[in-house]
């Protein structure tokens, strides 16, 4: 049992980012999971909007009534627990690259496909979606595609997505890619070394244990 | 005349974040200024894409051929320099709540305003705006003036963005109501804390000579 909680919804493209960072930095024993139940609109209720203004998932509560949200600030906080950030950067030039990077994973590629998953699919169903602007989803899906080019082409010249170790950007990057999946637009065949990178990050245990991580 | 060259163009809501960052670190001996004609569209054109993917600005050079961009990420770099971070937190538990009310600023503040500009105003002009989707912009613009709200209710209980002490998040929602005031949506008039910290904000050095900047 431990002392934080999350609430997330196991799968997930944004849950899976927290996951995979808690799990790189062996901190699972620390926490247990809440389930939000998002195919509900759980995420979209009382509850959890007083946890986050957003309405988003994941939510890591740190202390009793203390709630942190955002997948970038929680990497930062889970990152640094023990002094030693193995995902985040150490240097300042580190922690620019991985910033950079880690932003443009989300504003080119994940949260493209986020916007296009709730505005030109049925997405969470009717209850959820209560706004939709078609047009513009099919907008951000193209986007997310030419996404893919761009980080293929950064692989092409280094082994990971900030440089040449792992970092949070390459776990942005893994949410936009398990995103597209579930959305059924597949990284483009001539774009090899980010499907020879994907491979070897599906190897990693933070990845395979991703969704059947649980404390309960 | 700096060893670091930052791209930019002066007013902007994004590039007054970093040139705050600049200023509160008492870095602006250290960097000299490129001007990108934003209402020229120079920032999509081939010579600044090269430097960013995403064509936005500012960028910063940090050393010859190595630009960084994305506002969170300069400020990350530039807050760090000196081992001593006073935008960014120190703790695990400051950093990750920066970088939430950070990002918040960002996607429910900034970043729709700027959506709403580039969508539905005639923003940066025929040339540079080929794709307008005037329904979500207006969408957006509802968004950042809910988020003007939230941020009042914050100021409401503590006196910055971030808790008791002024950081990134703070110029981020200073970067947003400057957007704010650029497109004639002023903060709501029932928004008292918020007013209040936006006139305590303008006092700051950083922010009076936000414009001025410049070694050249």
């Amino acid at each position: 049992m431990g002392q934080m909680k999350i609430y997330d919804f196991p799968g997930g493209p944004y849950v899976t980012r927290v996951r995979m960072a808690l799990a790189e930095n062996n901190l699972q024993s620390l926490v247990e999971y809440v389930l939000v139940d998002l195919t509900k609109g759980e995420h979209k209720k009382p509850d959890l909007l007083a946890k986050n203004y957003s309405g988003t998932l994941p939510v890591l509560e740190i202390e009793p009534g203390l709630f942190l949200s955002e997948c970038t600030a929680i990497t930062e906080y889970l990152d640094n627990l023990d002094g030693k950030p193995k995902l985040t950067g150490v240097t300042p030039k580190e922690k620019g690259i991985i910033h950079m990077m880690n932003h443009r994973a989300e504003i080119e590629l994940l949260d493209p496909f986020s916007v296009y998953f709730h505005n030109s699919t049925p997405g969470l169903g009717p209850e959820v979606e209560i706004y939709q602007n078609n047009e513009w989803g099919l907008h951000q899906r193209a986007k997310s595609v030419k996404g893919m080019h761009y980080f293929d082409s950064v692989l092409r010249k280094q082994p990971f997505i900030a440089g040449n170790t792992f970092s949070m950007a390459d776990i942005t990057v893994v949410g936009g890619l398990i995103f597209g999946a579930m959305l059924k637009v597949p990284i483009p065949e001539e774009c090899d070394a980010l499907i020879e990178w994907y491979a070897r990050m599906q190897t990693r245990s933070s990845f395979i244990n991703r969704v059947t991580m649980s404390n309960s």
